[in-house]
């Protein structure tokens, strides 16, 4: 199986599908750190980072930032004092595509340094 | 009256006293387009901000990050396409400082450009 963070996150069209039950059994325990969460009906997810102060928590928003730009598709990341929150799902299909289960794992890579 | 974003953001000790409502109605009506939120019954100030594109809402954080260190005093920023989402609070008092809203007022004047 090809790790998730190699593969590239192609950019969603609103007509793309949202993941599968089966895909997501076989995507999620690729990132066993993400949680699903449902935000105002659409499913995401999301992951907590801990870091020493608040210019390491900046320094991998700007990291995830980087990534969202080369990938084209972008999550929400929340910056606070030591603890960056990121979230992953894809806008136009109002829930979850394996792009994010891939970006999911590429932020992981940034965050052990892989 | 002295401008709120000319003043300086003391650092905050866990005894110091949140806002009065004579402070509130004072300082408010200085920061207009924030609005008071309340999280897990704590209440905290909070404006949108919107950009173009995710780069420009990234920059705008960045901004606010170099804020909260040279000020000492930490907000949570949320980023994302187009959108910064940034809310003052005072940990350590649980609710809001006079501090909250000077950083507030100048994180308004970094939206500006004053």
């Amino acid at each position: 199986m090809t790790s998730l963070s190699t593969q590239s996150c192609d950019a969603c069209q609103a007509d793309a599908p949202q993941v599968t039950d089966q895909e997501r059994q076989e995507l999620h325990p690729q990132i066993p750190d993400w949680i699903l969460v449902e935000e105002d009906g659409v499913e995401k997810l999301q992951r907590h980072f801990r870091f020493r102060n608040f210019v390491d928590a900046l320094a991998f928003t700007n990291q995830v930032g980087e990534l969202a730009e080369s990938e084209g598709h972008h999550p929400a990341i929340l910056t606070e004092y030591g603890k960056v929150t990121v979230t992953w799902w894809t806008h136009k299909i109002h829930g979850l595509h394996r792009n994010d289960f891939i970006c999911a794992a590429k932020t992981d890579s940034l965050f052990s340094g892989d």
